[in-house]
């Protein structure tokens, strides 16, 4: 280690060849320690957008970032624990609508989730939004409850993957994000480090996504799953599409309702409920609680029917302080103060919708963090009351805004684009990898 | 500039994207202000390592450089100033040589020269091997030597493109050096601030080079070109071979001695003096001193025939300050105390010289810096036996290392590849630029 210098990592890496495990452990120790200036990390991270790293380096990167720090430890819960990841989209819910299906069907569900940032929203806020509900367990706190309610949510329970943290920050200001190994790395660190034994990946592609084209959604799904299996996981990803919302509602207070909607048994053939209930059922698949899709999807449509699912929400929403008839009378739930209503200025077919605007104008209601100590508006949000392939008159509602009033009303962003042709339909599922 | 945001320039320029010229100068300014933090700045640079630059983005960084600080003013001296810049070399004394001959054919020639630093040495250090010799000078003294003797050699006699010194610092760190438009922007902005009319380019191609391929070289060459051209600069640029050293001297008072025995008409048919002379005679084209080379060279014979180019270099030296009687007797030089030869262990043809290690060993015997604070002993360097092509013999000294007793034997380097057949005969010139 003493005779390795960055220099020669850089160097190495810029004239497009592998880095040694040794290399990069060094690398990962020295920006944990904060040894490894961050110029030196910058440049070494464009040079890994430039030239790629092959599977072997991205396998050495997840394993040292996922060493860096905590590691939860669910060893005390008997049984698969299955997780899923999604590689994040605008209106998605999937986890507080997924996460009590899988258990109530009987399998640890444990998830640790992020506060959400900029037009993408947080998992853990949208549980915050429920009044009362503590959304950062203790380790203690999260293996209670994923061994008395079979579903565990929560942020991470230490320090999961600084050196992930740290280069996510410089990333972030160079320009780096976007990398098929860094992003695979900087997931996968974190899943591994939040030690389920089965994950299913929900990679999202299209114009509000990470990955616009299919081909990169495709090589990233393939990367991450490379990871998992090396590591021992069971993991399988599906490819989804990301050209809208996922659901009618933008804004943490207006998702927990419409996960309940849905728990409930309504919108039964919208994307959400389709998305959330195959991603079930992959679960069930992967954790041995179901020989096949199509077994494990009955048991989904089971536990949605009797309701045990809905119970099952609620009982993790009581076991964590929260407010469980908030979920039966969405009135104590928080509320904006003020409606706005978009109308259509001319009628067509909706041929596509910007979620990636829609997310920011929620941003700018209050729903979501345009730096990291914002403080969120639970109540306020959008209700999207169009998908793509829709008709739609002059005059007719196609947002509302939900806001408090004093908060200046945003610029509304040219969000739809309307034609004169009804859109071909596209399936929401473009491809599985596994 | 104030919507201006670096993260902006590393997409676009990431992205493949051509940076406008109003984003160069913001990143300039920024970097010359210490308001862009370096890890954005190395990021960028690796983007450019990635994506190179096209002629006008190499224009703005160039000029952008060249206006981050201080511009030497040689407007009070008439006519034509003359400027030579080497891509650098082991050995390479031909500032020594070729200004006192442009300036005994009556062309001033106006010089700033660093100090060296690793395996290449810098001219200021050779003449400062010469005792009582002084190589800062101030810009009045600069000028006023450039009008007494034609001739001004002198370390930047102002803050010199600061923005330049502190991106070299970065590149130094981030392996990102080696860049064709990086490199020309940083040699011609502080060859624009030096304030010379006219430029004659030696770019050094070989393994012991910058470039080690003729179309680097060639490529390097044709930018600097075009960037001085675009500035009204009269340019040429020669491509020579660095696959040896430059003479026999290396060290510091040692290549004072042998341009001193070029100046005095020795070694005539050497590389040293053939390329010293050329050099000085695309001056005096540049200049207009001459009509074309061979009038041109000419009067290169002439001034070192009649002993004037000599003269002129002690008059020089003298007026700095420094001994000029050190030039007839070099036991006036500093010596070193110590000699250690080197001889062939076999015999056979030399087919190349490393001259890289050479340097390095020249260095580590104190000729030259580790790091910019080291001091330099001028009386140690090596005198070099052999060049490529040689017949040699068992036994025959190869190297004579002359070092301080005090400082222990550096480890000799695998610095000579012999063979039995004799390598074909490779020109010293390989191509020009104009």
């Amino acid at each position: 280690m003493e005779s390795m210098r960055m220099y020669d990592l850089i160097f190495a890496k810029k004239s497009g060849r592998a880095l040694k495990p040794e290399q990069i452990a060094f690398w990962v120790k020295g920006v944990t320690d904060g040894i490894v200036p961050d110029e030196q990390s910058s440049a070494l991270l464009m040079a890994i957008c430039w030239r790629s790293m092959n599977t072997e380096e991205t396998l050495a990167l997840t394993l040292n970032m996922r060493d860096s720090g905590h590691r939860a430890d669910l060893s005390s819960v008997p049984g698969i624990k299955v997780d899923k990841h999604s590689t994040g989209g605008v209106g998605d819910k999937t986890t507080l609508i997924l996460g009590p299906i899988v258990a109530a069907c009987g399998l640890k569900c444990a998830m640790f989730s992020g506060r959400g940032l900029g037009h993408t929203g947080g998992t853990v806020d949208k549980f915050a939004a429920i009044p009362g509900m503590k959304v950062e367990l203790t380790e203690a706190e999260f293996i209670a409850s994923l061994a008395r309610v079979n579903f565990a949510n929560s942020a991470p329970t230490g320090d999961f993957c600084p050196a992930d943290r740290k280069l996510y920050a410089l990333r972030d200001v160079t320009a780096t994000v976007e990398s098929i190994p860094l992003i695979t790395a900087s997931i996968m660190s974190k899943k591994l480090a939040g030690g389920a034994d089965a994950l299913v990946l929900d990679v999202k592609c299209g114009s509000g996504a990470f990955m616009s084209t299919l081909d990169d959604a495709r090589t990233l799904a393939q990367s991450m799953v490379a990871v998992g299996k090396a590591h021992g996981m069971k993991i399988k990803a599906l490819i989804t599409r990301m050209d809208e919302p996922l659901g009618w509602a933008i804004g943490n207070a207006l998702e927990v309702m419409e996960s309940v909607e849905i728990l409930r048994g309504q919108h039964k053939d919208s994307v959400l409920a389709l998305e959330s209930f195959r991603l079930s059922a992959e679960m069930l698949v992967l954790g041995g609680l179901a020989a096949d899709l199509d077994s494990a999807l009955l048991k989904v449509h089971g536990v949605v029917a009797d309701g045990s699912a809905f119970d099952l929400l609620k009982r993790f929403v009581a076991m964590h302080g929260g407010d469980p008839t908030a979920l039966d009378d969405f009135s104590r739930l928080p509320q904006a103060r003020e409606q706005v209503e978009i109308k259509a200025d001319r009628a067509g077919y909706v041929q596509s919708i910007d979620s990636r605007s829609l997310g920011i104008l929620a941003m700018e209601l209050g729903a979501g963090r345009k730096s990291k100590d914002d403080v969120l508006d639970f109540g306020v949000g959008i209700r999207v009351h169009v998908h793509v392939g829709d008709s739609i008159t002059q005059g007719q509602t196609l947002l509302t805004l939900l806001k408090q009033p004093e908060r200046p009303l945003p610029t509304i962003p040219d969000w739809v684009t309307l034609g004169s042709e009804k859109p071909s339909p596209v399936d929401w599922l473009l491809e599985t990898v596994e």
